[in-house]
């Protein structure tokens, strides 16, 4: 207590005390992020706001002082406890570094703070005909910070890949104190190791981001989506082999299994075919030109591949409505019981139907329900799984059949996490899919980075 | 001599003895790469031809029995020094490790050995309508890991990004003769700290790589090229921003200086405009239904941009024709001197004019030729400059330029390379781009991963 009072003391003289959180129903309210984990209780010593560099720096100079960690957030939007405290420690917050200091419309690059809002960014540049590609379903709210130190992606990943392909530089605040700048303003870069990537998905625990450089790209001009439904998985999965043969890339190919489509239209009706499989959604994206070509192509694709009900966006409204109900998925599925879990399994694709089919059995030898979208094309699943927390064999069951979702991910050749991240909740799993020299490896580097274990300990492994 | 006897012997024990050269002359050959470098007259003390994972490993298990370095060699077609050796040591020569181990087309991945040659396998890749984007000028010889130990990029790479964005799994045999492996066959991957980035451009110091799988995408249908002519390099330069701000995203944007041209069309006649300061080459790609668009809203914007005799492939042998020219630039150069150098700098596209013009001043104030291509794209500059390096004085000279075209590109924002690596060329200026923490680091996550510095040792820094 005496040792908290005094870092409290501490951290009101190196940074504006209004930025200072230390009363208890303060801090309770960054015990917890969105994984909304039964086992995550500990409480931060305290939540700071950073409003620039310099506060960072003396945050991490008090926290080496008062040996207490500290613990990155952005918007608390994770989803696997990567932004809470487990052994005491200062939450570090961002929204209040949340400037877009640069759009470079020429070098097609921004450079923004930590707290700047991913959704926010988004607009900004394509206002000016450029485009920030990676879109997690949360965008609306989470930060760009959030999405380096989770690695995250989205729906356009296939065709547009993932965070780690839009840093070109960062600015981090290390261990020490010191300021390392990882890469630069330009589009390519071959001079030294690549250390953005190092730090794109190290969740915290290496270093603190606090600037971040971004590759942007041209806008598409169109962009349309098309729905259809299937009356198997395996049908889908094919349907979405012959578009690619085609060698048609969509900016997205994204699916929603029979119980995602029946929760959906439960709470959120929007004209789904309730007795169906699988549902797929293409967006096709690129130049007006060539937008009926693909539409046509892909429609009749469909069609051969079996597919009903295939609907076509004709404006803006229609894209909106078909993606309104994908993206609901999670929030129906919350209805169904008190709580919601999601995961983010990913296998090589021509193992998703096995990986879905899989995790349907295994849910329904534990007697839980699974709604299941994802991202076709990636081979990315998030199975959400409703459950009441305070049902003690529920929860038993519910772990066991993660467990088991895990085993199968890994004899398919797949991964915990494909743009989620490993953080508390996937932490005792990952020797499932990672060998003992690749996590040895992983624990000597955060080592050598941070060698008092004083970011964000523990998380990943 | 004795410990170069029984290093001989140990090997011939491991490794099928004709797999083991140890003769002068056949060393000789392996003192090398195409850097061509002056400095560089180290003879090693083996060449191994190495089969298997298992023969690498007993190479590496030597070469620490005899406290010997290991320079890992695909092609030596590397331009920096980063395959030859400095101290002595062991040439492990990847030609024989040479298969397609698997491409699966459902997956768009490949898994090769590393000394699959880029062009083969981009061959057979399309063969199934499949596309490994890097492509280097010298992909008809270059391997896969050489072009991962450099971070390979190419014409391509304004679009489609280096081979840092296509490598997902890399097998890779560690200092210490163990197997880590990276990451997964599985397009996103946010499961612990990327690893796969790590090992693309280290340039052969953190890790011996085996095996390597690759993300394929699908192959663009359609593809065409456009050169046009400027008379000033700032007109070229606005012309692409025209282009971009259109939200048309060429595969390629590249340029040849009034040198280039001219030593061009000197040697290799084909109708290049030699009184013109600049020649773009645009490359658009993507579906047929949309190439004519692109055609039609480029060749409008060249011509705004004062740009004189645009020229458009209408069939593989005129698009040929255009790349033979653009290829042609550094073997022309190669006929002005008994030597030429190439070098590959790269700033943030705002400053390529100012980057250009530079080079031009430096190297007239130091009496040199340089001939300049690159991708205008990306920002990238490659200055040619034929010499003969028994010329001291001219020698000289070119190292005082060098040095300055270095603390031009720094100064604005730019960084030493972009595509081809530091090797040893560059080691002594990379601190005019990479901060002494970044430098501090990559050393220490060196000493992590290689403690005994058996591994390509003193490359880069």
């Amino acid at each position: 207590m005496l040792m908290k009072n005094s870092l409290i003391s501490d951290l009101k003289k190196n940074i504006p005390p209004c930025n200072v959180l230390e009363k208890l129903e303060e801090r309770y309210v960054y015990a917890q992020d969105a994984s909304n984990s039964k086992e995550i209780k500990n409480i931060p010593d305290a939540v700071v706001f950073a409003e620039n560099i310099e506060q960072v720096q003396n945050v991490v100079k008090l926290a080496n002082k008062h040996k207490v960690p500290i613990i990155c957030r952005g918007a608390g939007t994770n989803v696997v406890g990567a932004c809470v405290v487990e052994h005491g420690g200062i939450i570090l917050n961002f929204s209040k570094m949340n400037r877009i200091i640069n759009i470079n419309k020429e070098n097609m690059t921004a450079t923004v703070e930590p707290g700047v809002v991913l959704g926010k960014l988004q607009q900004e540049v394509e206002k000016l005909g450029l485009f920030y590609p990676p879109d997690p379903s949360n965008l609306a709210v989470s930060t760009i910070g959030g999405s380096i130190a989770q690695a995250s992606g989205g729906a356009k990943s296939f065709k547009y890949g993932t965070t780690k392909d839009y840093v070109l530089d960062l600015k981090v605040v290390m261990a020490d104190g010191s300021i390392l700048q990882t890469g630069a303003s330009t589009i390519k870069n071959a001079t030294g190791y690549n250390l953005n990537t190092l730090f794109v998905g190290s969740e915290g625990t290496l270093g603190i981001v606090v600037e971040a450089t971004l590759k942007l790209i041209p806008k598409p001009q169109s962009k349309k989506v098309i729905m259809a439904y299937f009356d198997t998985v395996k049908e889908a999965v094919c349907a979405v082999n012959s578009i690619i043969e085609q060698r048609i890339f969509p900016a997205t190919i994204d699916f929603m299994d029979k119980n995602a489509i029946y929760t959906v239209e439960k709470f959120y009706p929007a004209g789904l075919l309730v007795d169906k499989e699988a549902a797929l959604i293409v967006e096709i994206d690129g130049f007006e030109a060539s937008m009926k070509y693909q539409e046509d192509v892909i429609t009749d694709l469909l069609q051969i591949n079996r597919a009903s009900q295939i609907q076509v966006s004709h404006n803006e409204e229609e894209y909106n409505k078909i993606w309104t109900a994908r993206r609901s998925s999670m929030g129906a599925c919350a209805k169904l019981k008190p709580n919601v879990t999601t995961d983010d399994v990913i296998v090589p694709r021509d193992k998703l139907a096995d990986l879905v089919l899989g995790i349907r059995e295994i849910c329904k030898k534990y007697n839980l329900d699974v709604c299941m979208v994802g991202h076709v094309g990636d081979g990315s699943v998030h199975p959400q799984i409703p459950i009441d927390y305070r049902n003690e064999d529920e929860y038993k069951r519910y772990k066991l059949a993660k467990s088991e979702i895990y085993d199968l991910t890994a004899s398919l050749g797949g991964i915990l996490s494909g743009e989620h991240g490993v953080g508390i909740e996937k932490r005792p799993f990952i020797d499932k899919v990672i060998n003992s020299v690749a996590i040895n490896y992983m624990r000597q580097i955060k080592k050598t980075l941070d060698p008092d274990n004083i970011l964000n300990p523990y998380k990943i492994f």
